[in-house]
This record gives structure tokens, sequence and C-alpha cells, in this order.
């Protein structure tokens, strides 16, 4: 098993990682100090509940708790008050009282859905993330925690940080390659924005990763959640440098906006962003060899980096403009400096970025 | 004008009483780091907008602010999910955005609705509290935010400090004689519970803050506020002294809920419950003078300290073993050891409780 701290002071918590976790689930709420006498609470999605749902409740029951569970639709659209709503009755209902936790057991949604039941719940109680997707390794470090507003997403939400991080390699087995691909996008990006030697390893450890191989997937999420948790121990609730964590997601938001939710997956936009992003780099000046690294190592990953000719540059700029509101003509980038290092650039021309657009739907060498 | 700091590290704030402070809240949100660029968002509720509304909103215009205010149903119903939610809608309506702030004008129910939009809405934005009643000055200070759920009050919440608490002491002229006389049950109860010469002081002073001089006033709300203060900032998420601020609370929830709420006002429920734990202490073998000074404060304050005859003993037994989920034949009380100084004691027997509840209901001397 690999530890590693996410160190925010009295906020601070651990991220385990390994192989057959979720059967030491009991041992470890015990050890995160919620006590017996008070009831848990566990989020799970219908797609991930039949797989592990049982293996968590046996578990926490075999310790001696006391366990309710309550199950989601998968999908994004889970992500409502409504639905946060029904889980808090659930949560009353089962006497969940101020020492009580929820434990999230799934992806992105549930971890954000779960974790703003924790946050809210008689204000706030015990929280643990069990990530079953590899994207929810991004999501389950830094402590985001929202539903959707109809009227736009992650509208409502909370900083809230969990007690601690339960990683079990083995739940990574019934995804899906694209799903795969996708959440490695993500590990791959901690790599380029600062971590140089990591981002090459990942490229050159692809066929492993995809594999699911356990030593190789447990280093690369290792090295994922520390440089993710080394941003965000120095800016937790994103007043300035978190923001480089998004690098390539204000193309790869736009790419989703444009194409409808679920066309490209998260993590695919975002690696035509990354690409995208390169791209920039090399029209302010930087090395053309950042875009042809960032490239390989993306392709390695079975991760596009081009953009399909129907989706339009007018419609891809307007929603960009709209996600970030961007004033006067100027935008702002996460750009790279060179494989491992980028910088926040504020003063972007939106010429620019459409010049980019229209070259990432070219077949062609941009140069 | 007086001003108090909350300290409370980086979530220190401060607390301007005085006069007149409602024609500079433009310049003071200016001074909280409210960027003129981002709109302010009003909540108040539908019998305190009619009088102070105009007064706010042209302060902020007249600042350069662009700003929306959101009046909800004045009352308790109003702090439910769906209300919060229609508050929300008009935030992302209006345009807020990471750096604009929610003002609240209004008493309990608009600082605990809003204070809980100000605490979720895009993981958090600014958050201005200008109370409107003196039951207030408790409410404002210490962060505690929530709405209700069906099943139960203040379920869904956070700990949110404001920016600021701006308290004009001219909006407490528009109050009905009850609603003062229950507001400043809080305020002689910060005295009660750790400033023994403010508590004589409240007794002595009664008639002037009955008719709410502003001197008075402002010295009493200054006190009550800086001695919450003190409390919260040594345990700001309730893990163990701060339980000292419930004097009386326990015996009073259960009053309200017994009686219904709005029988008794939540200050004169209080009171009586502050009457029953002076008595418990006379039965703990303290000196028997703190019930008779306890009695003579509340009572120059006009402020209830029997109990109705209809109020039966098993039923009110029965809301407080609810409300607290007491287990084993033992009861938590705020009990005073002197007037100006309490204790929490754990092992409060269920007899003596009920013996308390009954010499409440009698009109005679307890000895």
């Amino acid at each position: 098993m690999r530890s590693i701290t996410v160190e925010l002071g009295e906020r601070s918590y651990p991220i385990h990682i390994g192989s057959g976790l979720l059967q030491g689930i009991g041992e470890r709420c015990q050890e995160a100090g919620f006590p017996l006498r008070s009831p848990l609470l566990v989020v799970s999605d219908s797609e991930v509940a039949p797989h592990f749902l049982a293996t968590v409740e046996s578990s926490l029951q075999a310790q001696g708790y006391t366990v309710v569970s309550h199950i989601i639709p998968a999908g994004e659209a889970s992500k409502s008050l409504a639905v946060y709503e029904e889980v808090i009755t659930t949560a009353i209902q089962a006497g969940l009282d101020r020492s009580s936790a929820v434990l999230a057991l799934g992806g992105g949604v549930v971890g954000d859905l779960a974790g703003f039941v924790a946050a809210s719940y008689m204000r706030g109680i015990g929280f643990l993330q069990i990530p079953t997707t590899i994207l929810a390794h991004d999501s389950s470090v830094g402590g985001k925690v929202a539903v959707n507003h109809p009227l736009a997403k992650n509208m409502i939400g909370a900083f809230y940080q969990p007690s601690m991080v339960l990683y079990d390699l083995d739940t990574l087995r019934t995804l899906p390659p694209r799903q795969i691909s996708s959440g490695l996008a993500e590990v791959v990006k901690h790599g380029l924005i600062l971590d140089r030697d990591f981002a090459y390893w990942c490229r050159d450890h692809a066929a492993e990763l995809l594999e699911l191989n356990v030593e190789a997937l447990g280093y690369a999420l290792e090295r994922g959640c520390a440089i993710k948790a080394a941003v965000i121990g120095n800016d937790e609730r994103e007043h300035g440098q978190r923001a480089i964590l998004n690098l390539g997601h204000t193309i790869g938001h736009a790419i989703e906006a444009v194409g409808g939710y679920g066309v490209f997956l998260h993590g695919e936009a975002i690696a035509i962003g990354m690409a995208g992003s390169a791209l920039l780099a090399a029209k302010l000046g930087k090395d053309k060899s950042i875009y042809e690294d960032t490239v390989s190592m993306l392709s390695a990953l079975a991760l596009p980096v081009r953009l399909p000719a129907q989706y339009g540059e007018d419609e891809l700029m307007a929603a960009m403009m709209h996600d970030k509101k961007f004033k006067e003509g100027k935008m702002t980038f996460i750009v790279p400096d060179a494989i491992g290092s980028v910088s926040i650039v504020n003063d972007v021309q939106q010429s620019s970025v459409r010049e980019v657009i229209a070259q990432l739907k070219k077949e062609e060498s941009p140069w």
C-alpha cells in the first residue's frame, strides 16, 4: 500500500492507494476516529454499488458500525439539489449525528454529491472518499464538493476536506478502456504542469497504465495525487496558483459545452485542450517540442489530440467567453513553458485562441 | 459608533454598532474589499424590506455597486431548501461571481438563510450581516448558518463567518416590545454565563434597554457580542466549551417544541429555561441567591420566569430527551455556579429536572 498526506494544517488527511483496501474499510474508519455508536452513511451509484457496496457494508458491520446506504442513479443528473435533499433525508432518518461520517463510494459525481452532504449535514460531519475511477484521483484531492443548479454546473457547494481517501485499485477493473484513458489524462496533466520526469514516465509506461498494472498505476496515482496535493496545499480556496491545475480546461470545457456532455469524456476533452495549450505556447514563442512531446504523451495513453471538423470556432469561442467571463478581448490561459512547467498568462489575444482552434481541427503538422 | 473584532485568525471580522449605519453601507462594502465590478445580493424579508431596503440599495448604488435584492416571506417557513434554491437562482441570474457578496438585512431567519447561500454559492462568497433585531446580536456572531429540513430544524448548514456585521440601532425602533424583551434575554444570558458585572448592569439599566436608549443598548450589544465572540473564538465549531452558550436552551427548546413555535418567543422560552437552570443549581447545592438574582434580572427585562400550568412534565421531558438524545437516565445541563459563571454538568438526574419543571409551574417561592 502507498500512502501520502495532503498537508492542510488541521485539515490534513491521508490518501491510501493499493489493492484489497475495501475489505479493511471498517478498521480504517476506526483509525479515522469515527465512533462505533454513530451511524455511517454510504453513498454510491447504480453502476458502482452492485460491484462493491456489499464488501464495504460487510467490513463496516464487522467492525461494529451501524451502516445505511443510499444509491443514486449513475450520471451527472444526480448532482442535483433534489437528490441532495433525498440523501439528507436518508441521513436524518438513519439518525446520523455530529460524530457520523458520509462515505462516498464511486466516481466524481458520487464524491461531489456525498461531499456536499457531509459538508452541510448538521453543519459538517465526517467524510471519507472511496474513489472507483482514475479520474476521481483528481476530484478526491482538493476538497471541492458541489451539486449543479439547472442554470450552471457546480454552482452550489463547499471546500470541504475528507478525513481520508481510500483508493482501492481493484475497483478500477470494471472501468471501460475509454474511461481509463480519460482518467489518465488528468494524471499526465499533473506531470505536465509540475513534474517533467513523471510526464515522460507516463508516456514510457503507457501500456502498463492502460492495462491497470497495479505497480504502475499505484505509482501514477500516488504521483498525481501528490502533485495536486502540493498545489492545493499552497492555495486551498483557489485564490491564485491553484489555477495551474486548469491546464487544458478552458478549451476542454468549451468542447464539452459545445459538443454536449458525454460526446467526449472529460479527460478526452481536456487532452485536446492540453494539445491546444501547447500550440498556444508555440505561438507565444515557446519551444515547439513542447507540443510534439505533449501530443506523444497523450497519444500513447490513447487520448485524442485533434478536434472533429464539426466543432465551430465561433461556438467554442462563445463558450469560452461565457465560461470565464473574459473581458475586453484578453483571455487567461495556463500555458506550458516546458514539459513540467506552466505559467498563468492573462493577456492572450482572442485571435491567437482562434488560430489554435483552427489548427486543432487540421490533420497536418502545425509547422 | 462602537466596534469590536471577532478574533478567528484569518476569518476574523469586525462588528460595528451604532446609529445611522445603514446610510454608510456602500462605503463599508468597499472597506470590506468587495469590488465594484461584482454584483451584490441583498436578502431581506417582507417585514424588514419596506422599512430599510431602499436605504441599503441607495447607499450601495451611490458607491457604484450593482445591486439585486431578493425578498423572502417573513417567518421561519422561509428557512427551507426551496427558498434557498430560489435565492441561489436570483444570484446566478444576477451574475454574482466569486468576488460578490450576500448582504443579510433582517433577523435570524434572514441571516441563517442568506448566510448559507453565501457559504455555498460558488463554494463560498462574501457575506455581510445587517441584523435588524436584538436577538440577531446572538445569531450574527458565531458563523452558524442553516436552513431547516422538514424532519428537523437547522439540519442543513455550515460554519461560515461574515466579512463584517453592521448593527444599525435605528433598525430596532420598529420592533414590538415583546421582541425587544425576547432579544434582551440572550443579552443578559451572556452576562449570566461569563460577566457578573454586566448581568447586574442589565438589571440596573433595564428601563433604558427596554426604551432602546442608544447609549445603553449600544453598550449592551457590544458586551453581548464581545462575550459571545470570546467563547466562539476558543471553540469555533462547537466541540466543547461553546456549549455554555446554551444556558437555558435545553428547557427553552422543549418549551418551544411542546407549546408550538410562536406561543413563547425564543427569548421568552430561554428566560424560563434560565430560571430553571438556576433552580437546578440550587438542587445541586449552589447558592439560592443565584436563582433570586436571575429571576430579578429577567423580570426587570419584562421576561417570563414561570411556566403556564398546561405544559405537561412528561411532554417536556420527552422533548428534551429527543432534542439531545440523552442516554441512560443522565442529562447534560449548563448550570450556574454563580452569577457570571457556569459549568457543563453531564450527570444530571432526570428526577431533578422533573422537580425543576414542577417548581417552574408554581407561583410560590421554591424554598
